[in-house]
Formats: C-alpha cells, sequence, structure tokens
C-alpha cells in the first residue's frame, strides 16, 4: 500500500535493535485518516473470507482494527493484557514473548465475545515473529471458532513471522512488507 | 445522544461496585460504527474549538478519539500507560489514580506529540470521578501546551467529576450522562 510505504519513508525511524519506530502515526501518535485508509485495503482484501468478527490485540492493534470493522461493518475484540474488573472469571488466556520488551504477555478474552463456530479475522499493526498473532490464533482454537485471514500493517519479512503462520492455511496480508532495514536504509518486497 | 443511550440500555450491565460494564461495545469488544458516530457527535460538538491535535489515554480512550480524529482530520495521542522501548528517555509524566483498578496508572507523553502552545483536545470514555482526565489535564499543561476542551463518552455525574473540571474553563461535553444507577436502573440526565 503505497500511502503506507511512503509515510514509513517520510516518517519511521529506524533504531539500531531491529525495531522500526513508527510511534508518529501508529503507536503512540495515530494518524486517523492514514488508519481508515489502511482499514479500507484491509476491507477490500478480506471481503471474501466474509468473517464474523476481528479480533486484535491491545493496545496497538486496536486503530487499525477499529477502522477494518468500521469499514467491514464487524465488531472488533481487543484481546486484553490484564485483566479488568468488568471481565468474567471464565476467559480465554494465552501468553506470547513480546518482541519489543523481551518478556511475556498475556492476551485474554472473555468467551462473551469470541463465540464457538464464528469466522474470526486478526488484524495486528506488525508481523515480526509472529508471536503475538500465533497468541491470538490460540486464542481462536480455544474458542472453537474458526480462523480466516491474518492482516497486518508492517510486516518484517526478514524475521520470518509468516513462515510461522503459513501451517494456518489462511490468507496473510501485510499492506507493507519490509525486507530489509539493514544500516537503516528500508527496503520494501512487493 | 440517543444511539449511545440505547445501546447502554441494550447492553451495558450495572455491576454492583458503582461500575457500568460497557465491554460488549466500548471496551474489549468495540462497536466501530457506533464509535463512528460518536466521532461525528465530538466532531460537531468541539467544531468551534478549532483544536491541532486530540490527547486520549489508553487503552479504552483510543477507540473514540480516534473516531473524533477521523471526522475532526486532527492527529490522536494517546498517553501510554508503560514507556515503551521506542519512546525517547524525556518524557511529560503523572500518575493518576484508577477507579476501576484501585491502584495508580502512570500517564506518559512523548514532548514530540505534545508541543508547545498547540491547542489540545482531550477524549476520553468515561467522565467519573474525573481523575485520569485530570492527569491528561496536568500532561498539557506540563506541556505549554493550551486545552481547549474535554469530550467523553459517558459522564456517571452522579461521581462529580465535572465539578473537579469546571475550574479549567473549557467546555466539558459528554454524548450521555448518568444521573443514577441506583439498584442498577439506569437514569439519563440531559
Amino acid at each position: 500500500m503505497k500511502a503506507l510505504q511512503d509515510r514509513i519513508l517520510k516518517d519511521g525511524k529506524y533504531l539500531n535493535n531491529g525495531i522500526l519506530r513508527v510511534d508518529s502515526f501508529i503507536n503512540h501518535q495515530v494518524d486517523p485518516l492514514l488508519m481508515d485508509q489502511c482499514g479500507e485495503e484491509f476491507a477490500k482484501e478480506f471481503a471474501r473470507v466474509k468473517a464474523d468478527r476481528i479480533l486484535t490485540a491491545e493496545i496497538s492493534g486496536i486503530a487499525p482494527a477499529l477502522m477494518a470493522g468500521k469499514h467491514m461493518n464487524l465488531p472488533v475484540v481487543y484481546a486484553r493484557k490484564h485483566k479488568p474488573v468488568t471481565m468474567p472469571d471464565q476467559v480465554y488466556f494465552t501468553v506470547a514473548p513480546s518482541h519489543t520488551k523481551g518478556n511475556m504477555v498475556d492476551l485474554i478474552v472473555s468467551p462473551d465475545y469470541l463465540p464457538r463456530g464464528e469466522k474470526v479475522l486478526i488484524i495486528d499493526d506488525f508481523l515480526a515473529s509472529g508471536s503475538t498473532i500465533l497468541g491470538l490464533v490460540r486464542l481462536v482454537q480455544a474458542a472453537g471458532a474458526e480462523l480466516v485471514g491474518i492482516g497486518t500493517l508492517i510486516e518484517k519479512s526478514f524475521e520470518g513471522g509468516r513462515r510461522s503462520l503459513e501451517a494456518l492455511g489462511v490468507p496473510v496480508v501485510s499492506l507493507v512488507r519490509i525486507s530489509s532495514m539493514e544500516s537503516g536504509k528500508i527496503t520494501f518486497t512487493e
């Protein structure tokens, strides 16, 4: 997606540890119009999977998932990292290693919002190692729901996350794929 | 706002501890079309304050703030509760008591996204005691930016938060105001 590529080149910042900083338009500060465009693009890409629901992870998945949900007219559920007092005691729960934080994070979903048999589309901001997304996939499986697709804004294809998702047999769509950030130079691949 | 009132009556759940559970359409599960309508309403209400930027707090402020930002064509910044590795060391920082969690939460904003002199509109999901919003106000003041308005989806007017915000001298707009939840019966006020 050209608009997102252009924005990454203009405002993305490469941090030495393999992390792409996009906190001026995706995390921390969000560009709502860009996210709206990305949501529209997800809606086009996933029209044929006929999802019932979108699942994402707090925090930075919320913006792209919400805009995808708006364009697809679907409810959006975000897995919580801490169980709020308003959540029932019986939940779907998994843990996933956090790439940027170096620790494990909890992913918790209320069974009320992940019904058995529904078709679930996962949307998140990044596809890097794929560990957060695989955590979301485990929640879908625990619920007895059906995974129908995975969409991310930015894939760092050199981290191999796509390979770990391939066995799932669903379409994996990233709006932008970065094949290299060697020496801070960002190279896209189609 | 009638659509939001209706949804609260239909799907809101009163928990005995004074907490209104709205996790089927605002927190945890989000209804993107309802949030879009709420964002449009905020845009109307705050058109005349000519904000440069919207500030909210993660996590549940993100959806309404993002949709308001879309309708107002403004960047949205969400205060983080944990400092990510991508954030610079020098930040604006405050702590605020969390109503639903009973502990203190950090609110952290990068100076890059809260520039001195800009007009800032605060949007959040709830106005209860007002403590989170007052935390956001302190960040605006620390940055030398100008607060121009406060918008929330749901005000629990019996918790007195509005009174604590009045001294700020800016419009405080809640799309729905609940005056009582006695015995689980939700009463709205205009």
